[in-house]
């Protein structure tokens, strides 16, 4: 079966795969700091755990679409280039968050960087498809 | 690169901007009312704040796959042509829910319709493709 | 219009519409346990049937993108008949935690597993199609 955009799907694979791992560190910060579900407040530790996870979700769904709008005006080879930035940020924003809040502004902005050069890309490529 | 859906493109960089404004409206509002992360309530002006983009998450998540699923059945413009609506409602919806959570109503609305409508279209052009 | 993916169509719109239901229990919660927007607290059959939707929408976010890029690689049909997993799995998950957290093992585990079966399919599909 035809597959035009190998590399923009990896991308996309180790973004899920990095907020997918957010979510697995939920569940165990649910254990160590005991706060049983319903529960999402309790302990400041658990809370900057439970919203790496929460930012992280809020972000991936800004950036696989402004990924695949890129990728599809642009090419997979540019796409990925450009889209891999984003994990390698969000890695850097869960470490430093997971820390401390303070620690998040590194990470977080390296991985709003791809998503609004990928956006600003795709609003140029679809402009220039249909004038 | 052939990319079919131009007009649908253009919407959903339009919800996606959209999403992202909510969210800078929350890391401003986190200054006005001296909200620290990790923390997410201690102020009703921020606590709405933070709830129309939660929102707008939600919602996107859900316009977003019916928004191309239509294209694909339907074509480009009439997905785009019902999609637009999407964008309006909300910015309708976080300016009224800023304000008090009772008028939240009208933009929720104009955000739920289009969502609905393009599901129902490609319930049935997948239904009748399969037939 | 040529629509390649069907059952994948289906499948996806099966999940959109289980994660629209949640939104709705949430609201008609927020009418049955009194807690009025923008809270999010406050009653724990609310904060469960909240954290149902809140824990669906960051399921579907991961479970979307899989299931396109297996699709992709290994054809509709395939992609189809392990996505319908997680419909099935959601709705079990959505009935346990309803009437207690511990209750919500079951159901999540059959949404976790058909999105961990596709993202690997889809990893090994993608490596295949570049070597």
């Amino acid at each position: 079966m035809a597959f035009s955009f190998p590399w923009t799907g990896l991308v996309t694979l180790a973004a899920v795969i990095i907020y997918g791992w957010t979510g697995i560190r939920v569940a165990r910060a649910r254990a160590r700091y005991k706060i049983a579900p319903p529960a999402v407040t309790g302990d400041p530790n658990f809370e900057r755990t439970f919203r790496v996870q929460a930012n992280t979700g809020e972000q991936i769904v800004q950036f696989l679409p402004c990924l695949w709008l890129f990728a599809m005006s642009f090419g997979d080879l540019w796409a990925a280039a450009i889209g891999v930035v984003w994990p390698i940020g969000r890695i850097l924003y869960v470490v430093g968050y997971s820390r401390a809040a303070e620690k998040r502004g590194p990470g977080f902005f390296l991985t709003v960087l791809p998503t609004l050069a990928l956006a600003i890309g795709a609003i140029f490529g679809i402009a220039q498809r249909l004038l």
